[in-house]
């Protein structure tokens, strides 16, 4: 099943290439609801909600996708984890010499979450490249702590892209990739029936039609078995909890103007509009920094 | 105005020294209302509600603060935010080359948040050392982003006391501070009219009554104004959101059947037990650290 966020916050099932099914008041939505914890509150619930979504989707009104502004899937979870350095292609690109099995993962904050239907808004830091990273999202499904690296199908709740853009530089990793919209999510998630073995997708990011990032999960340092396992080894996990997994090679800079496209196997693809913005300058990006990646292709 | 989380989620305001009121039923809380957010809902409907709040005290019955377990004040906020070497004296002693100020900030994890009533869990890591770190929390009351140094005042909802634990290592930042209860938050929170200007406040940190960690907030490297407007310079801020300001001098281990006590004039103090937990370990901590900590009493 397709679960998708759209318009002012109602839920959605995805139910062909061009058409949606508005589950809203059977996933109990209401989408002025502030905090909007709707989606997070119905992944703790939809084990026991599928069979009634599932049996209301024939005679609900199908809705054009085109006709409908894609949102974030979970805007408002626990937390976002991300894993540094989870592809050792990218690793040498940015002549790290550490990856993520050594080093732990860090976190984006929820209010950078955005959709498919949003544009990445650039912030106002001259000094600086602000970089597009391909990455596979993980949802948790279940609550779980401690969980075991063979338990881990019980926890996930679904598949997404996500696209961790960050402002190069030294400063704190979090600060570099908290901006608003700097974690487009979309461009709705997948469940694991539809998805088969995550460790097998190929992943492919083109900005303006030219192919930039092209990898498969298999080449994860940490696997997915692996993340949720360490991830849970420190934190209780909580459903509607994103994980996101890593960038292989190929990072580089988005401009305003640019289509970022991100598309993974059996996952989706979505393609998400570069805008200049005014706001986000911050005396800490006053300084130039020159990445030091090396380009190996 | 002093805004408790307690029981199984209820939300009280303590009245004196001793005593709280029940205001679950006005502040609309369900305390088994999963995602826990109902503490940030009040917080962003609070001016509204609070003459409806104030003139239902005095009718309300006075629950003993000693029958009571304090929650974590705010539980599933937007985001947790944290300064690292905000103050120059724990920069000297962490042999940190940077500050706030040129650096940003990180994030904690809402799961890691815990209260007054609860204990920390050391984890499982025999390696490694666990740090107390006390520090002042501001808490947001108003969504706002590029927020102006002056307007600082709009966007505080109140303050509270804040331990931040570390596991030290050479890690992701983040993945050492992520873990459960090591974010106790309160013993409540206290609204602005209370405290006055959050930049005199004295704070001391005591481990089993030897007095550890002593400052003043008015030795902040980034102070509160420049906190908020470099965090809404590149994230939209929301109600509930919590900022942890940053630790002074004084880091050091804390063992299992320790006391930490932590107090900030005019906003609390809380005694905090450090128990040992059976669940945390990770490959990652397997490699010992020596921290590099220079004592300058």
């Amino acid at each position: 099943m397709k679960i998708a966020r759209f318009n002012e916050g109602r839920i959605g099932v995805v139910v062909d290439d061009q058409h949606l099914v508005d589950i809203s008041s059977i996933a109990g939505c209401d989408p002025q609801q502030w905090p909007p914890v709707a989606v997070t509150s119905l992944i703790a619930r939809f084990a026991a909600l599928r069979p009634a979504i599932e049996s209301a989707l024939p005679g609900l009104p199908r809705i054009p996708l085109a006709s409908v502004k894609l949102l974030t899937p979970v805007p408002w979870p626990n937390k976002v984890i991300a894993y540094p350095v989870n592809y050792h292609d990218h690793g040498r690109e940015m002549q790290a010499n550490y990856r993520a099995t050594h080093r732990g993962f860090f976190l984006k904050p929820n209010s950078s979450l955005s959709g498919a239907g949003e544009p990445v808004v650039l912030p106002n830091v001259p000094t600086r490249e602000v970089h597009h990273e391909s990455e596979l999202a993980i949802v948790i499904g279940k609550e779980g702590r401690g969980i075991a690296r063979d338990d881990w199908r019980d926890y996930v709740f679904g598949y997404g892209c996500l696209l961790d853009m960050v402002v190069r530089g030294r400063e704190e990793r979090v600060f570099r990739k908290a901006y608003d919209s700097f974690c487009p999510v979309g461009p709705r998630l997948v469940t694991p029936d539809e998805v088969g073995d995550p460790a097998q997708l190929e992943m492919q990011l083109w900005v303006n039609g030219e192919l930039r990032q092209h990898a498969n999960t298999r080449d994860l340092v940490l696997d997915i078995p692996g993340m949720i396992e360490m991830a849970s080894a420190v934190m209780t996990l909580y459903p509607g909890d994103i994980i996101a997994t890593g960038t292989p090679a190929g990072v580089g800079p988005v401009q305003p103007g640019d289509k970022v496209r991100i598309r993974i196997e059996r996952v989706g693809e979505m393609t998400v509009d570069v805008v200049r913005g005014t706001t986000g300058a911050t005396p800490v990006f006053d300084t130039p920094y020159t990445p030091d990646i090396v380009k190996q292709k």
